[in-house]
C-alpha cells in the first residue's frame, strides 16, 4: 500500500470521527437532522478547508465528493444507534483521536509539499486538526471546548514537533508520519488519562 | 434583456432583501448604526464571499460598489419605516425569498462556467443563500437560526437539484434558471404554510 | 529610516497591543495558557488574515515568525504584569489606538499597491484594524464589542477618508500615512473622552 493510499483511508477514518462529533454535539443542541449533518460535515472539513485557504490551493473536499458521503453514512449511525450511542464512547474517542493525529500529518505534509517552512507546517497542522472542532462549537453557540478542556491542540502541536525532529534527522517519510501520530495520539490519550490541564491565567477579577 | 443584465437585477433585490434582515436583527439587539450597517452587509454578501474564496476568485463585492449602497439604501428604509416595518413583513418574506432563490441560482451558474462538478455547484450555490445568514447570527451571537428553523438550507438544497435535472435534460439557460428559483420559492413558500420541518435528531440526555 | 521598516515596527507594535487585548479577554474567560495565546494570536493576525484571504495573496504571518514570537511576548508580558496589569490601562489604550491606526495604514497601503479602488482599500484598512477585535470576540463567545460600544471601526473609516484625500491631493506618501493614522487616533480618542457614541437603531420590540 502506497503512503498516499494509507493517508486516503486515514483520513477518511478521522473525517468520519470528526463529523460523528459534530452531530453529535448539534443532536444535543436539538438541530434538525439537516442542521446535525452541515454541523457535522464543517467540523470534518472546516480545518483542512481554513489549511487548504491559507495555502491558496483549492480545498480538498472540493475535488472528491466522498467527504460528503462519510459524513452522510456518520449521520445513519448516530440515528442507528441512538440510545446505545453512550455505550460507543471509547470507541468514539478512540476514533476521534486517531483521525486528530492523521489530520495534523496531512496538513504538515501538505504544507512541506507546498514549501512552506516547518513552523507554518506545524500551524496548518494544528489547524487541520483543531479547527474544525472550533467551528463546530462557534455553530452551536458555545464556547469553544478547546481553549478550556484537555490537552487537544497542544498534543497537535507536539505531534508537529516529533514531525520536525523526525524529518531533521533524516528518519523515513512514512516512519515520520508514524512517529508524529503516535505523538498526538499519545499525548491526547495520557492527557484525558491523567487529566492533565494547562495552568490557566488568573482573571482581573480575581485580583 | 440579456441574461447576465437579468441576473444583475436580481442580485441587487436579493442583496437589498439579505441586507433588510440583517439589519433588522442588528436593531433588535441595539447595534448602533455602523453595527447595523456592517451586520446588513455582511448578512447580503458573507454567502457569495465564501463561495468566492472557495472558488479562488476575487469577491463578487470587491469589484462593485453597488452592493455598499444597496446596503446603505437598506439602512435607510429601516430607518424611515420604524414603527411600519412590521406591517411590511410579508413583503421583506418575498423578497427575502426572491433573494434566497437567486443567490442559489448566482452561485450554481459561477461554480459551472468554472468547470466544477455538479454537487460542488448545489453546495455553493447553497452556500451562497444560506451562509450570509449564518454569519448573521452568529455576529450578533445567536445560535444560527438555519439549523432549527424552516426548511431554509434545504430550498437551496433542492433548487440546486433541479438546477441539475434541467441541465442534464438540455433545457436553455434561462429556462433552467427559473425552474430553478422556483423550486427554491415555492419549497420555502410551502414550508412555510404548512410548517413543514425537518426531524430532529433524539438528543442523548433524553435517552 | 526607509517608509517600509517604520512600517514594520509599528505593524510589531500594533501586533503586541492586540495580542494584549485577545490574551485580557481570555484570562477573564479563564482561558488556559494555550488558548490565551490562540485567542492573542487570532486578535492580532485576524484582521490582517482576512485582508490577505480576500486580496487573494500569503497571509502576511506566514512568512515571517516574528508574529508569533510577539504574541508570546506579550503572553508572558501579562502573565509577569498579574495584579499590576490594571495600572497600565492607560497605556494599554494607547498602544491599542496606535496599533489599529498602524494597521489601517497598513491595510490600505496593501490594496492600492496591488491596483483596488480607494474604496476597497478602505475597507480593507478597516478589516484589518478591526476585525481581528470581531473574532476575539466570537472565540470567546461574546457579542462583537464592536458592534455597541464606542467610535472604533467609525475611526478606521474616517482615517482611511484622511488617506485618500491627502493621497488625491498629491501628499507625499510618509505625511499622508501619518495623517491617515492621526485621523485614526484622534477620533479614537476623543471618542473615549467625549464618550461619543453613534445613535442605535430602534428595536421593533420597543414600537
Amino acid at each position: 500500500m502506497s503512503n498516499s493510499t494509507f493517508l486516503y483511508i486515514v483520513e477518511i477514518i478521522g473525517t468520519f470521527a470528526f463529523a460523528i462529533s459534530g452531530i453529535r454535539m448539534a443532536a444535543r443542541k436539538r438541530f434538525d437532522l439537516f442542521g446535525a449533518y452541515v454541523v457535522g460535515l464543517v467540523t470534518a472539513i472546516g480545518g483542512g478547508t481554513l489549511r487548504d485557504l491559507l495555502l491558496d490551493v483549492t480545498p480538498f473536499w472540493m475535488s472528491d465528493s466522498i467527504y460528503l458521503i462519510i459524513t452522510a453514512a456518520a449521520l445513519l449511525l448516530v440515528i442507528i444507534l441512538q440510545k446505545n450511542i453512550l455505550r460507543f464512547e471509547n470507541t468514539f474517542f478512540i476514533f476521534d483521536t486517531i483521525g486528530l493525529a492523521l489530520f495534523v500529518v496531512v496538513g504538515i505534509q501538505k504544507s512541506i509539499a507546498l514549501d512552506y517552512p516547518f513552523w507554518v507546517a506545524i500551524i496548518m497542522g494544528t489547524l487541520t486538526g483543531a479547527f474544525g472542532g472550533i467551528l463546530r462549537d462557534i455553530l452551536v453557540n458555545e464556547e469553544p471546548l478547546i481553549f478550556r478542556k484537555d490537552i487537544y491542540a497542544s498534543a497537535c502541536i507536539f505531534g508537529g514537533i516529533v514531525y520536525w525532529i523526525s524529518f531533521r534527522m533524516g528518519v523515513n517519510d512514512i516512519i515520520t508520519q508514524i512517529l508524529a501520530a503516535g505523538g498526538v495520539i499519545a499525548t491526547r490519550i495520557m492527557a484525558v488519562r491523567y487529566k492533565w490541564t494547562l495552568p490557566t491565567l488568573k482573571s482581573e477579577e480575581d485580583l
